[in-house]
């Protein structure tokens, strides 16, 4: 199952999750400037994929950054995830769909099948379990996953979240749901094909999640750029497993303000890779 | 404003918005042989605008459904948007994103900018009001608006919608924020630039949501196929606007099963938004 082989990756190269939010201001000058904007971003993206795969967990591919440089952009978005895909890693298409019936069918299959074909990707809880039952057919080949939002990161999360609901906040409660969906689909490993999103800027929360919903994989993001550190992210581990914590920026764009970051932005990506590993492992108790 | 050109669309021409959800079981079987499928969703799509865009409010793009086609299923999404746009009418980009910070901009960028742009388009308010934020550049033109998730018309809307917020349930909650967020963006006709989504299958909700924010202006999916007729959305109505409501398959699938249905089938379009328009008329008071 899929989130087995996310397991033994974050066993043997660490829970780190390298996020390809990658935009043009985070282009070495060079690159940005040889080729049009799509080109570059794959060129850039490749060789980041390569200096990282053997120290990361995994790669996660926003999609916005691609849809907002139109179809051009989402060709990019379908050949960095094919590129990475060849490379044997797991991959994360973050992008947040949610949607119900034949709508949440059709999604499904764009991100599980054809150009964009991810290994799991990020849903939106917000329309009910309707958006879970439009991938079942796929989650139940254990081939593809899902992590659902929870507890985001940003700072407006509790608008919605953190209401209380009877007697514990919205986000536990669709925590719960997410656990009961995925119930049916535990990995040798213990845990579900379908996880659950929650940021890194709440530890409390996220101690809360990790012992209320112990089969919920977890994918963290908000480490580094949104404030994270190591010690904030603890809580998401179980026995140093369980959860994948997701960079963009801080390992990306490492290279920035460098004297030699425009040849050796992706040996800087490496190298933020392992110090983010670091970091995060001497909390792990 | 945007939301003074819909709300003239809805005084001039009724409140139907067609829903252009065109997967290849809609497509009459000749158009389907006679090309690939982007190419023939494109031409039967420009088909349905020209016959219905008289007798029309609008039109909504379910982009899942183009998305499902990959890479070139978005570049037929771009062209459906940019002929009904070059036709003068107001169209809505059906891509229930929700995001924030850089991500959430590369949203509104995607969508209201470049290949994809659109005049409103759906937002997923789960990750709270930093999701509006990043589409506040775009609405302080008042050329472009949003369409927040309230009150959805799946089944299971309510495992999150229905949970009880202290004294109201999370629906109600939802949708005082999204007028909260759209008390600044308020055009001459009175509706703000950011709209709500509220589902037919739930009349009495819908009645609620009218009556407690009356400067939200409804997109109402869940006429025809999923159940909804012109009594169910009557209540979203105030003195005959302030309200679309969207209906996709019985509108671009009318043409099935009928002798000529092959040939006619933008005519069966046309005729089934007059139908659609006069049975929530009725119910118009």
């Amino acid at each position: 199952m899929i989130i087995d082989r996310l397991y033994e990756a974050v066993k043997d190269r660490g829970p780190v999750c390298v996020g390809l939010d990658t935009s043009s201001k985070l282009l070495p000058q060079k690159l940005r400037s040889a080729s049009r904007l799509p080109s570059a971003i794959l060129e850039f993206n490749r060789a980041i994929i390569d200096a990282t795969l053997d120290v990361a967990a995994c790669f996660k591919v926003q999609i916005a950054h691609y849809e907002a440089l139109g179809v051009d952009g989402l060709a990019c978005y379908r050949d960095t995830l094919a590129y990475a895909r060849s490379k044997g890693t797991v991959v994360i298409g973050d992008i947040k769909r949610g949607d119900i019936a034949s709508t949440g069918e059709m999604y499904a299959k764009a991100h599980f099948s054809g150009d964009f074909e991810a290994d799991l990707v990020t849903v939106n809880p917000y329309m009910g379990s309707d958006v879970f039952a439009a991938f079942a057919p796929y989650l139940q080949t254990g081939k593809k996953g899902l992590f659902a939002l929870v507890r985001t990161s940003n700072p407006s999360a509790g608008d919605v979240q953190d209401l209380c609901v009877v007697d514990r906040p919205l986000f536990m409660h669709i925590g719960g749901l997410v656990h009961t969906w995925g119930r049916d689909y535990r990995g040798k490993c213990g845990f579900s094909l379908i996880g659950g999103v929650v940021g890194a800027t709440y530890r409390e929360e996220l101690a809360e999640i990790r012992a209320a919903f112990p089969s919920l994989f977890l994918l963290v993001p908000g480490y580094g750029a949104q404030g994270g550190g190591g010690k904030d992210v603890s809580p998401a581990f179980t026995r140093g497993n369980g959860a994948i914590v997701n960079a963009s920026r801080s390992i990306i764009g490492a290279h920035r303000e460098k004297p030699d970051g425009e040849k050796q932005y992706a040996e800087y990506a490496r190298n933020a890779v392992i110090t983010m590993r670091e970091d995060i492992r001497q909390w792990m108790g």
